[in-house]
């Protein structure tokens, strides 16, 4: 029994200016047999046709602020999933004011969907903002110069792993296995009490992604985003522009590095690249050297989460 | 004196999926020093700098109705062009709607522009919508689901031009030339008058460049548009969806080839092609058969009009 796939795939590594093309910021969780939408730069629908993302998938998009870098896409890929004769709802989890703009562009082009948008308002909230079989997802206030989110994806604790050979050693039903999987002991027909850790191994570990933009390096860290085994954290300026990326609420490289070793990640993307940079050289290098397992947010590139 | 460069610059070509590369409608017209824009789909942005467009040139933004693929990507357009430093304002003529759109957007981030934005209702007026010291532009409506607009862009009446060698030839001074150029005689030092004719030739024939999507064949057509040096029209679909296009007020091949040669054009360049064609084949060829001087819009191309 093998995992389920977890990956992340990057559809926009810029900054709010795109450049070199480079697309504004938007990407794709894929989690077994459904994709989640972070983020919704302008040409996002594009990049989803280009890199092959089942956008029937979508049940879910989490834009992280109201900057339209992160959502002018929105409007777009709604009214093509329309187009394209999506009924299933779509569920939005974003800062309140979205709905409001995506209402006013339907209205006036007189579209009536045909599938239900579900608007979910980001506050500051401790418990998962969705639940779904094998994941829950957070959101956690970070610190831009308007309200904006960063998103914890978490795989729900997995039950243990049957061992076959060991069932038939002591005769177990096919009837008490899901049990079984859940931890209990087996209780044999002459009343022996089977431990259940004779049955069974431990389950896969549960993975964890956790993204960032735009943001200063937080201050406030909830505990649910420690050991993320994937970080995406912005790093909008290479270091020598700190004074730059404090004012205007973003990170530099050595941030990004300081804030993942900080997390005990155990891998780190960056991403939201300034204009400025038309070589990504020296952000990745700048980077490395707090945190040597980090990774270029690269369009169309796909990013385990293990 | 040659004449001033005159073209159209595709950027966007697709109907409102965008489908295989190709981007919704944009397009740049460029005359003299200065850049007119119509229609912003989705990635307008992305296209004027892949395509190396001067964005701080363009003054003028015309917009010809509110359906998405037709001004999404204006929005993300204004904001860069504030990050670039603008301070000219930017003119918009569009639908009335598209103000309320763009402001709230402006608002919910916070945003105060450097620049100005003028919007420019569109409404039926046999006048021009906008006068400059070269060219006259008309709007007009065309038939579409919402109300929409084709635009007429044309080189205003220019001055006869001037033989240096006839004007040595009478003694005519500097200071007479300007009004020479506008039709006047010359009345020589002993009296004798010198017809303007024998002083100038006539100047180059003002041109003219008309733009209708999304519509199906106008059945009004104004005056001004006759004769179009070049003319842009949408072919959403090949011939026999005929009744899909009458219901969805687009236009197939056949109709805008025979459009083109009712209206005495020059030349047609066609675009605003459905999802459904991933070859462009058959609707050039279909096209050629009603009118043989047609071009298909190819992103990135540029279009004399002359």
């Amino acid at each position: 029994v093998g995992n389920s796939v977890f990956k992340v795939t990057i559809l926009g590594s810029s900054s709010a200016i795109p450049a070199y093309g480079r697309f504004p910021s938007a990407q794709v969780i894929q989690y077994a047999n459904s994709n989640f939408l972070i983020d919704c730069g302008e040409g996002t629908q594009i990049q989803i046709n280009r890199y092959k993302i089942k956008s029937s998938k979508i049940r879910h998009v989490f834009i992280s602020h109201l900057h339209g870098d992160h959502y002018f896409g929105l409007i777009g890929l709604i009214t093509t999933l329309n187009l394209l004769g999506r009924i299933e709802p779509l569920e939005i989890f974003s800062p309140k004011a979205l709905k409001e703009i995506i209402r006013v562009q339907l209205d006036v082009s007189n579209l009536k969907l045909r599938f239900p948008l579900h608007f979910h308002s980001l506050e500051d909230n401790p418990n998962p903002i969705l639940d779904t079989r094998f994941m829950k997802v957070y959101s956690f206030p970070v610190e831009h110069r308007i309200a904006c989110w960063g998103f914890a994806f978490i795989e729900k604790e997995k039950e243990r792993r049957f061992v076959k050979e060991a069932g038939a050693r002591y005769g177990v039903p096919v009837s008490k296995i899901p049990n079984i999987k859940k931890g209990a002991d087996f209780v044999a027909k002459d009343g022996t009490i089977i431990k259940n850790r004779a049955l069974t191994i431990d389950p896969e570990k549960s993975r964890k992604y956790v993204y960032i933009t735009d943001s200063r390096p937080i201050k406030n860290v909830p505990d649910f985003i420690k050991d993320a085994n994937l970080l995406y954290h912005e790093t909008t300026f290479l270091k020598d522009m700190n004074n730059r990326a404090f004012e205007t609420f973003h990170s530099t490289t050595t941030q990004a590095g300081e804030f993942a070793k900080s997390l005990h990640a155990k891998s780190l993307i960056i991403g939201h690249f300034s204009a400025k940079y038309k070589s990504l050289d020296a952000l990745i290098l700048e980077t490395k050297a707090s945190f040597p397992n980090t990774e270029l947010a690269i369009e169309g590139k796909s990013y385990p989460v293990d």
